[in-house]
């Protein structure tokens, strides 16, 4: 290499004849490089094009272009009849190590809460998750024909309406109808992320900061957390066997202007409101002039037990909003959930979406249009129901022998029963006894705002297989006898 | 039938013996309805099961079970010796239809803002709409074989991390640091529905809230709106010819915590930050403790200039959040983007994805890790640059003959270019000039937060085949020089 360039530079420099990177480009990036990282201080003189293209065996244009270029970007200064200057305002930041945020920068809060992190679960553990369902139950080939549409079509360049399109939201309304009895139109609804996205959007457009919220004691916490995030404060209603109590809703000024309620199946009680509670709760509604929120989470899987109309199919004032997912039919992993609600609160919806650029996208929407229109989700809940219905009897009968200690309820629908202990038992501690065993089960505890007054524990069984549901609830009957005995 | 049976009744209660709908279903169903819709009144006695067993032709088990159900749903009483009755509680809402909502109920507060409707557009309209692509440059087979990885496999019963997949955020990372020079790993990436999605994280977890946040004057207006209507301050910046004017960023107390810039191709006036800059405002950020939020939303598309280093690239002391899409590149029918930032800041985004229920599906972040990882969006890329190269030409031709009114800029990357227009000509009377005529324009004004100080139109080109780009530019040009001569 000439001797006009400092040795330092040689190797820097070094250029490669190889395919895919252009000579031009790979002298740029080092250059630039050399320029970021120090190597080539501000002020320093560059060799004139001629010398830095014969010393590096390449055409002169090329140098020539590279000059240029990295003046235009700044890096370098070219004076004419004076060659080119590494830049002298070219002032780079201190290469140090990134500092480890020993203090928190100014720019973020405080953090709202302890950050709930996910529970490590050992691969070998028994978990009666609520909630968790088997997609398993999916034949293959149902889901390879599910993607069919996608497949064989382009998506579109543009993204059309935010609430979903209209296609779909028609064949959402079919399904409502047939599974639910609820009479509604495209118009009527609005898909989302999941039911948890759709009662953000509704927090979020109802603006429910430093609002009251009649909220089911105890109740879906998820969904309360969302809530509490959005500011909400929280009333918490008792419920008995016939779900949430009515007569205990506050009346006249102290009405709160939002009701949060699981009807089909109380979560996590399990136990269904009972149909002069449906027409109370709407007429208090009414009265009100308070928005309820009906969570219909999991009444597709519904066992013996005939469905009660969904409130929003018998709400003639339009107070209801009705949330629903496809999480527990189909699975989480999917990101599938709707809101049917009057439309002058969809119409804020579909903007906050909009603004929120959170709308589902295209694939997702041809994928579940296919499942509801060609038939796919109604089989496969009516396999899952068969399914579940075994899984159910399985539960019964193993914890059957100590009905006196730990009685099974809301067996009627969804993935998950409430164990309701005998009182003098303790259920965390049952909940740690049978954690050590490698059995994990939730106590009713958890799903507290306030102070829990039950013993009670929630079986989620909709994700286990037979033989670990067996497994489990074998495990369980066992350690309730053990405390039972003082052991 | 059975004269014990009013008549009325006759025809409500007869039952099909066809298949699918058992008897005991059909029956359940037209009593719970008669009941709903006041056929059968509050406090009316039922026929005795014999009768209506015997008058119906079916076994008296079934009516059994009918008149137990819905008993226990609360629609019937059921007297001990005396028989069944419709429950006397049961005060359904009156059925009236359901009133125009005349007035505003008391949950839902007055609308932020004149809701934005879309434009609608007739077909035929040439749209040069800002942002635009085409996704019909991917060849179908590519999408085809980017589904295989989704449809051969079930996905997940559960919904693992909320950030993502760990394997197409390594995916992504190596996308980044080939495609931008970004040096990252999976950890500091999270995926979200879109830049704009990931923005309104950004802006929910650093609570801005009533803060000021620096924005580019003109700049890129979904972004400003999304900081808006999350309650920022917009504080507005000048740019020039080297974009954002880092000088004119306040100092000391009146640095603002936040600043939102487009450095690869400002928007909407495509010009790039000096490399002088880049460094000025990393070094403005870490004096003043500030976050740069960087959108680098279409840096892929590039024509002959090199790309300078994403400030992501070379911040040093993690000032920067990264904010990119696949919008551009792919489509917004996808909804995909992704955030990469200080794990600080990630942490928080991550749990405000859970806590919202918005995180990407599994089917979608499959095929994105098939995109990537198969070189299928590089490919694409590649093929778009030389598309968009050939427009951006064809528009420059068009338009040369008026280089005297008007200049493009912002052509070396991206998918819309600026038209500066000469101080005496009037961008808005253009843009409604050639809306009569049929091809959409969007005046620079659109982009301002404060009072415009520039006459220029925005040219999204990417959305237009070749045959409406020269019919929609000739018009454009045509209406230019008619203005220019007072016609």
């Amino acid at each position: 290499m000439s001797s006009d360039i400092p040795d330092h530079l040689e190797l820097l420099l070094r250029l490669e004849r190889r395919a895919g990177v252009s000579l031009e480009r790979q002298l740029l990036e080092k250059l630039r490089g050399a320029i970021l990282q120090g190597t080539m201080q501000a002020g320093w003189r560059l060799p004139s094009t001629r010398t830095l293209a014969s010393a590096l065996g390449i055409s002169r244009n090329i140098v020539v272009a590279v000059y240029d270029e990295l003046s235009v970007e700044g890096y370098l200064i070219l004076r004419h009849g004076s060659g080119a200057y590494v830049n002298d305002d070219f002032s780079l930041p201190a290469q140090v190590a990134p500092p480890a945020l020993a203090r928190m920068p100014r720019w973020l809060p405080p953090a709202p809460s302890p950050l709930l992190n996910p529970v490590d679960l050992e691969p070998d553990m028994i978990v009666f998750q609520p909630g968790a369902s088997l997609i398993s139950l999916l034949p293959l080939s149902v889901w390879r024909s599910t993607w069919q549409r996608v497949t064989t079509e382009l998506p579109p360049s543009f993204y059309h309406r935010a609430a979903g399109d209209p296609e779909l939201r028609c064949a959402l309304a079919i399904y409502l109808s047939r599974s639910r009895g609820i009479r509604c139109t495209a118009d009527d609804l609005i898909l989302t992320a999941s039911a948890r996205h759709a009662l953000q959007l509704l927090a979020e457009v109802t603006q429910v900061r430093d609002k009251a919220v009649g909220f089911e004691e105890p109740g879906y916490r998820q969904a309360r957390d969302t809530l509490l995030a959005e500011g909400a404060h929280i009333l918490p209603l008792p419920i008995d066997d016939d779900g949430l109590r009515i007569d205990a809703l506050p009346t006249g000024i102290h009405a709160p202007p939002l009701v949060y309620v699981t009807p089909s199946h109380q979560y996590p009680l399990g136990m269904r409101l009972a149909i002069t509670r449906r027409m109370d709760l709407l007429a208090w509604a009414q009265a009100h002039d308070s928005l309820v929120i009906e969570d219909d989470y999991d009444s597709e899987i519904r066992f013996d037990a005939a469905p009660l109309p969904a409130l929003a199919a018998i709400d003639a004032h339009r107070s209801v909003a009705y949330i629903g997912t496809f999480s527990k039919t189909l699975t989480p992993a999917l990101r599938l959930g709707y809101i049917l609600a009057p439309r002058v609160l969809l119409e804020r919806i579909e903007q906050r979406l909009l603004q929120t650029g959170s709308q589902i996208s295209w694939p997702m929407q041809r994928a579940l249009y296919t499942l509801l229109i060609e038939g796919h989700l109604e089989r496969h809940i009516r396999r899952m129901r068969r399914h579940y219905a075994e899984k159910r009897a399985l539960l019964s009968q193993i914890l059957a022998p100590i009905a006196h200690l730990a009685r099974l309820r809301g067996l009627e629908a969804g993935l998950h029963a409430y164990l309701e202990l005998r009182a003098d038992l303790n259920a965390r501690a049952l909940a740690t006894t049978t954690w050590k065993r490698k059995v994990m089960v939730v106590p009713v505890d958890f799903f507290y705002y306030g102070v829990p007054d039950r013993q009670g524990l929630i079986l989620g069984y909709g994700g286990l297989d037979h033989n670990a549901l067996i497994a489990g609830a074998t495990l369980l009957r066992e350690a309730i006898e053990q405390q039972a005995q003082g052991r």
